[in-house]
């Protein structure tokens, strides 16, 4: 987790020119629409860049339900359709079979993993290293962080920006989050006990409060249910109250604003919500940590906004006896077909 | 709830003729690329609807997210496109908006809803009548199913086939599935205690596995957290064995069997595991509902899977002592913008 730092300036220095390079490639060919596939924690790296490739350059999305071509052998019309492939390993073998089918089907494909030597990086047509050097702890961290970023300077590249200015301060901000786990620890205090956690946000947010759930969930075992601010309205509220603590992951922009009437409809009925976002958000709530969002653009902000959480997801499994690096049941590459 | 056998032979009857006619006409306009917008149990119906867009036509789908147009005011490029909005109510502000901006970019729009007066029905091309009656319990049950049978329908005559023949048993065996409530009570006794459940599935019950998880959340507040069988190997296993109760909607078809190795590994951990499936699925299980789907087609078992379920959460619920037909906090039109 700590070397989160070292590894975004990596990208920013070394990964940007082959990022911007393929980037080049994909944006002459023009895609009309992308599919991202991904399972886990690279799923919610794929929802990010789904985010950044509607708002950026106006591009329908969607994520990739696999079974349909594994199980079921749908054999979709692909011309014009670009696929990518966020896989940290590049091993499971139905990401494999699925990318293999895209690309028989005319489909431009293009694999984001931290394993250049990968078979998804082999049956692709283009390839992303994410940079982010082998990872010991099971539960991914920086491999999340290295994806995102490295899809932001793709979609930034594709809409003919370079995007390292944007990003030039992150390495340096991650540095300070990561410094701050004394602040965390108290935070995770009031977890120890919790039976369950709601996790919401909306806009770029909604990635880092899905990806936080499933930390939250793979080490400390506590249910922690994400939803967007709207869906959270559409149901899942009655099980706030005083039940559930909630923690919302305020943007510092349009997607923390659209969030708004939510934190207001929660903090009427009493919820227990503790902020991730602007120091004005975090003053509101019961309790939050503040992040360093001052002149970063919202697009990149959710780079830095999972870390305080993936300390949190350490913290309160440390706080409830358990081992945080190596969770039962989870494996580094799995072997779904 | 009891009256899902009578709408949806409504459908067949009275509703499929003009589905087929929209159908018809989408189908000569040669849609590229289909995104489905929803919220909440009308989401889990437009997944539904991805599945059988790509496996019978072969059309790569997307769910939308939504704030990148409502909130980013993201201009997305829809020449080709079909946006499909399913609704209940049609009158979410917020889905009459991205309607509106999808029809504006040039979509073809489909609007379906159980309103043909509604606001949505109105700003889209087209509109499909899901024919349920009003729905008075706020838990939506027969708008789902409605929903569902039509979208099949719907898909069908894009594929140039009729459909009615595959659902034609559908009326009669769910009304054989809702009579048998007392064996569902029995089973609703041991989630009474109940601090989370998992759901999964695999192919076309996932999207069942994930409206089971939404009724059950809605009604009894137990945390029921749904994933795809695949999804389930890549980290939230560690939150299973003895610690957490799961259901397993295995379809008796090809969804099912990409389910196998899933189930085997869950026995194989002890997890105190229910299948909603076929009888032999079932007999291996530590307990369960059989699905009496001898003679029909897997694509349209997800209308009688949700059956039992319906049923659970609501036994759930009063197991609990709670109210299941007005939980807290759920209202019928959701004011999301």
């Amino acid at each position: 987790m700590a070397e989160q730092p070292a590894v975004l300036r990596r990208i920013l220095d070394r990964g940007a020119p082959q990022i911007h390079e393929v980037a080049d490639r994909i944006a002459a060919r023009a895609p009309r629409f992308v599919l991202l596939t991904a399972r886990g924690t690279s799923d919610n790296a794929a929802l990010y860049a789904k985010y950044l490739l509607e708002i950026r350059l106006g591009l329908p999305c969607g994520l990739t339900s696999m079974s349909t071509t594994t199980a079921y052998g749908a054999r979709a019309r692909l011309q014009d359709v670009l696929v990518i492939t966020v896989s940290q390993s590049g091993g499971s073998p139905d990401l494999v079979d699925s990318t293999r089918a895209a690309r028989d089907a005319g489909a431009i494909t293009l694999a984001v993993t931290n394993n250049p030597d990968s078979p998804l990086a082999a049956v692709s047509e283009y390839h992303l290293d994410i940079l982010a050097g082998p990872e010991k702890a099971l539960p991914a961290t920086k491999t999340y962080t290295a994806s995102l970023l490295s899809l932001y300077l793709l979609v930034a590249g594709m809409a003919g920006a370079d995007g390292r200015e944007a990003a030039r301060e992150l390495p340096e901000r991650a540095g300070e989050i990561l410094a701050r786990q004394d602040e965390v620890r108290r935070l995770a205090s009031r977890y120890r006990f919790a039976e369950r956690m709601v996790i919401t946000s909306r806009g770029y947010g909604y990635p880092t409060a899905k990806e936080a759930a499933l930390k939250l969930m793979e080490t400390s075992y506590i249910p922690a249910l994400s939803y967007s601010g709207a869906d959270l309205l559409h149901g899942p509220l009655a099980m706030v109250d005083n039940i559930s603590p909630v923690i919302a992951v305020v943007t510092d922009g349009k997607g923390g604003q659209a969030l708004q009437p939510v934190l207001d409809r929660l903090r009427g009925r009493g919820a227990d919500l503790v902020v991730v976002g602007p120091s004005a958000q975090v003053a509101a709530a019961s309790a939050g940590f503040v992040l360093p969002t001052e002149g970063i653009a919202e697009e990149v902000q959710p780079v830095l906004e999972i870390l305080p959480l993936q300390l949190l997801a350490y913290e309160v499994t440390i706080a409830r006896g358990q081992d945080p690096d190596a969770p039962r049941a989870l494996a580094k590459v799995t072997e779904t077909h």
